[in-house]
């Protein structure tokens, strides 16, 4: 959501450059837009003490050893040979080349975060290959263009002919787009939105009615078009973008009577028209891809159709296939969805870049509908499973997010330690994208109302009800529950400060009945303005403040911190008779290295007693979570197990696996009924990705 | 086989009767027969505590409650409804007429060991029935013949069409053949028979060089036309017999580079020419009936490739894809062999069936090589996982045959319980038809050579080096180990008696080092002749004792009857770090009901001491074993676990599932390396089949 707050910007390139398209056609086209406009990135400047110094290391480690390893894995050099028109595809995928995409988006971002010459010139060098690697209509493809005669076997032997099933082209062009338009953004360079503005051209020309016409294999071009035509305010992007939405479940070729997901289209999301698709299906990131896309078409078009869809789409994953720590995505085999309820702990999926893909689907629905119930979501995502997906060194990450470690080794599916890096490198450059543009998903606003989504310590400058208004955030989220907003009005102005009061403050672990509180809320949300209790109401999530704001008014909100005890929706079979634990947002695991070498023997019983407990030298700072509980020893000499009370301390689940290989688990069982005596050793590790 | 010692009764058939062909084109064709000749079931008069009773039930029960159910279940109607040419084939699948011949076969031997007026008028009704059925040029398919303008869904709109597929069109003529030869051979009436000859001739015209070819989809019409030929001397239904085993392998339509075994033909052993095949593979009961009939077609046609091809799959099969109760077809999806060392517990399908045509297929490879490891496997499948396919009472079956019961319930293809009957009943009337048959599988001739094959208490009358021997087998097998062998030749006589030594006894628990055991044999095989102990050569697992033999002349075998830890090959992953337990050739389990309502929770460590008894009062009389275990206790209101010191109590494997539904297990955790906290209720019963 890295464009989040364009308007302005696109209305100042428009009218200061005119080097793009007329903003006339657009507006005949786009008869519509999201009701609530986010706040730019560039408006909202960190303090956070549980951000700013993550935000900090991925520009610092991430985004260099990110372009580090586009280097030394050949991927540049496909570029230069690409330019050179000689020598053979140096990498494993045709879309290697986005790696480089997503890394110069992470550190254009970073950039305006932290202004750094020698990153800016090397960002332009870097661009510069990829101008030279472009061919002169636009096509920018190394895999084929480095030897058009012998193309990259996923290729085909012409341009587009394997859109569908393999080549990616497609989805290079999208992550260019989203690229180029950050880079814009951050920079006011053009450079490299000149080259994505050719190709985004060339695409146009050879995909619309009466022309070539494909259902992109893997989505994101949709997305990266849109963003386009925010920029430019040509409306042929927007219209190709819908182009491409409107072509899935249009191809004939596909045995819909087939299970297998590949052959009836479901996988790519294909397998059905957007607007009578009904469940979140297929690839995960893909998928996410596309919803965002839906509802980026859907604002700007008005396509009530397209917006009931993706309503749907939103409710069927909330309600049946969200893993409790926000990862989605559930089956390795074909990085998917599974059906409803199936959410195996053991062999849970989740990629990284699903949880990537999730945040910038659910601020879309945020500002499609204003509801505080998309933002718990991107909440629970943020802090949960999408954080877990890169180490605390920042250049250590998972390609997936395991729910639980048995034997201290993963299984097919399952990674029990992060990588360097990855054959297929999608994750760690979606993350280094990611991370800085978080100031961008704040706040939000609709005529009078100012929305707070995250409680994020910073200072923002926002013009609200047509003043200029600074909102300063002090907190220590989210370890502490005691917010405070400090509303710095230019001159005293009415407007509505909306914040949200999180699903979890209010009771519900969920937006949906997947995952409830075991145990009772303790205490109350409690909102103060300047020191004195203030009823107030609540809207769709959202605490309403009305009020004639003045310069140093202080909201206050206490969240209650209570440890809380999640269990699932009893169709979620692998979770019956377990809980999770959770304290604010953040969702809890034990870990081996806390637990005497193991997880898995660990009880919850309904009379375990938590006590939470700030460390600050553990893991960067953590509040941990103990407990006495009932814990199982194995004697495997004298074959005798036995029940011990021992102290259970769990860990956020975001932190595990930054100290070694060994146990997870993020459910315990609440009872045990039986157990299942092993006699060897758990399966040998994963491969990972 | 049924069949067994066929040679003298075909010659006074021909002889006497003349109705059949010439005996001289079928010396033409048959260049060879198996070098060892079984001795019929009707020379051997059983008085056996162990496997007397079982006939006595399966003639008394099981055979009239199997007609009775061919009445109730419409299957009797279907050939009604062909005869008068009007009504809807009334049950399920077209090859349900074959449990009326597979019945009619058990009824056949039956009659010969129990002569019972009203049983063989019932019979000679049954047959008029399907005389009545069978169209004027000999075909005989019910589901076609009652309204051949619509046939059953599953038969195709003409005759042989799908035969490959579904049709069974052939596998009901195979069925047909070896119950008319058996009634033929028990009864000497030809009414079955000649319905037989008259298909057998219509196929013989239908299918050959230059006519239509196919391979059948489920193998058994090459078993029974070689029974017809043994029967008739008539060449062409061997030679049909082998023109149906080369058809294998030669189908186009197949996808071989699928992994779907229905798609490249290995389901059905097709996707290879049986020269070529390797592997026990697809469907395990085709694929046994298949390599009894290449045994049958190789010993005839001294055919050394086909000879060489059936023993490399035997190697295959009893090396890597045989459960330890001799069970064979792991996998239930498909109903087939698993992969090399594909030997789940929780999930093993072993399906009644296939021990049925083992059975048929060990009988032949001893018949064509005169190894005892043939008879130490085909001994494995009689006393564990054949006859547990029948309950004590006669009349309630399994289909499948589990190794591990958890929780009381089995899983999608387990079944925790035996059933009357099912839509597809080809178990319950394979056992009716296997039982009586086994007086044929005691003894075995070749020359001056006598194998003893099974330890079965009884009376034989032979010719032995053409002279009249009397053999009297006198034991308590399988409970105790002494076997006494009682020789009444008319005159004194040179022979050789060849005893089997079963692998177990010699300290092998298979013919191969799939299964070993894990503690040394404290005793010798011992054995005396005329009191007097004697040394004897062993010879491919047969102690040869060559003699001139003397009325009264006494041979006295001691087995050692320890109790052994069994243990699998490592490459087996479910086994991995577990025992299974054996007295004799009869393999153990642990039930619930002997053992406090569990079998899962009790682990068998090198320390146990196994005290072995026989009680006589429990499930008709069995010999446990009892020893002191470590036994895992689970209090789930406390969530405490303890291992508490408990008797274990193991009955024999065939015996389980006579009391009730609960746990039951094969293997033993020798040592717990680990335990899984189970928080839910097990699986859902599966529905069985």
């Amino acid at each position: 959501m890295h464009y989040a707050s364009l308007s302005q910007q696109v209305k100042h390139f428009l009218t200061a450059s005119c080097l793009l398209g007329a903003a006339g056609v657009a507006q005949a086209q786009a008869v519509a837009d999201y009701p609530i406009r986010p706040v730019s990135f560039t408006q909202v400047k960190l303090t956070d003490n549980f951000w700013l110094p993550r935000l900090k290391t991925n520009t610092d480690v991430t985004i260099p050893a990110s372009f580090q390893r586009c280097e030394a894995t050949n991927r540049v050099k496909n570029f230069e040979m690409a330019a050179a028109k000689s020598g053979k595809f140096a990498t494993t995928y045709p879309f290697d080349d986005t790696d480089i995409y997503k890394t110069i988006e992470g550190a254009s971002y970073s950039l305006s975060l932290y202004p750094d010459e020698h990153l800016k010139e090397y960002v332009d060098a870097l661009i510069k290959k990829v101008a030279a690697a472009q061919e002169p209509d636009g096509y920018l493809y190394t895999a084929r263009t480095i030897d058009p005669a012998h193309p990259h076997s996923w290729a085909g032997k012409e341009r587009w002919e394997k859109e569908r099933e393999l080549s990616h082209e497609l989805y290079n062009s999208g992550h260019l787009y989203e690229a180029a338009v950050a880079h814009y953004q951050a920079t006011g360079q053009k450079n490299l939105l000149n080259i994505a503005l050719k190709n985004a051209d060339l695409v146009c020309s050879v995909f619309g009615p009466g022309r070539r016409a494909v259902a992109p294999g893997h989505e994101i071009v949709e997305m990266g078009l849109v963003k386009l035509y925010r920029v430019t305010g040509q409306a042929k992007y927007l219209n190709t973008a819908k182009f491409f939405l409107d072509q899935r479940g249009q191809y004939k070729g596909y045995d819909f009577k087939s299970t297998d997901e590949w052959k009836n289209g479901q996988y790519w999301q294909d397998d059905k028209p957007v607007v009578a698709q009904t469940e979140a299906e297929g690839h995960a990131v893909r998928a996410e891809y596309l919803y965002s896309a839906m509802a980026d078409v859907a604002a700007l078009t008005g396509d009530k159709p397209l917006l009931a869809a993706v309503d749907t789409i939103w409710k069927n994953m909330v309600t049946k296939k969200m893993y409790v720590q926000g990862g989605t995505g559930a089956v390795g085999g074909g990085e998917r969805f599974g059906a409803n309820y199936e959410l195996p702990n053991a062999t849970a999926y989740n990629e990284t870049c699903a949880s990537v893909a999730d945040v910038y689907w659910q601020q879309r629905m945020f500002q499609l509908h204003g509801d505080a119930k998309y933002a718990d979501i991107m909440e629970k995502v943020l802090y949960n499973g999408l954080i877990s997906g890169v180490g605390l060194d920042g250049k250590s990450f998972f390609y997936t997010n395991a729910m639980q470690i048995k034997g201290g080794l993963g299984t097919k599916d399952t990674e029990p330690a992060r990588s360097g890096w990855f054959d297929c490198s999608c994750c760690p450059t979606n993350l280094a994208r990611l991370f800085p543009s978080l100031p961008g998903y704040v706040y939000g606003q609709h005529d009078k109302d100012l929305y707070v989504n995250l409680f994020v310590s910073s200072t923002a400058n926002l013009t609200v009800n047509k003043k200029p208004v600074q909102l300063v955030q002090q907190n220590n989220y989210p370890w502490d529950g005691g917010l405070k907003f400090v509303v710095n009005p230019a001159a005293s102005t009415d407007f509505n400060l909306l914040v949200r009061v999180p699903g979890w403050a209010r009771g519900e672990a969920m937006p949906s009945d997947l995952y409830t509180f075991a145990t009772p809320t303790k205490s109350e949300v409690v909102i103060k303005v300047n020191g004195k209790p203030t009823a107030y109401t609540l809207r769709n999530g959202y605490a309403v403040l009305p009020r004639k704001w003045r310069k140093g008014d202080v909201v206050e909100m206490t969240l209650p911190m209570d440890v809380r005890r999640v269990v699932a929706n009893p169709n979620v079979k692998d979770d019956l008779g377990k809980v999770a634990l959770q304290r604010g947002p953040i969702m809890y695991c034990a870990e081996w290295t806390d637990n005497k070498g193991k997880a898995s023997n660990l009880v919850v019983p309904p009379t375990a007693t938590f006590t939470a407990a700030y460390r600050p030298e553990l893991l960067n700072g953590v509040t941990t979570l103990t407990a006495t509980v009932p814990a199982v020893q194995v004697d495997a000499a004298a074959s005798t197990i036995q029940t011990v009370p021992q102290t259970l301390t769990a860990i956020p689940y975001y932190a595990w696996a930054n100290r070694g290989k060994g146990e997870m688990t993020v459910w315990f069982p609440a009872q045990i009924v039986d157990v299942d005596l092993v006699t060897r050793p758990a399966e040998l590790p994963g491969t990972g990705k």
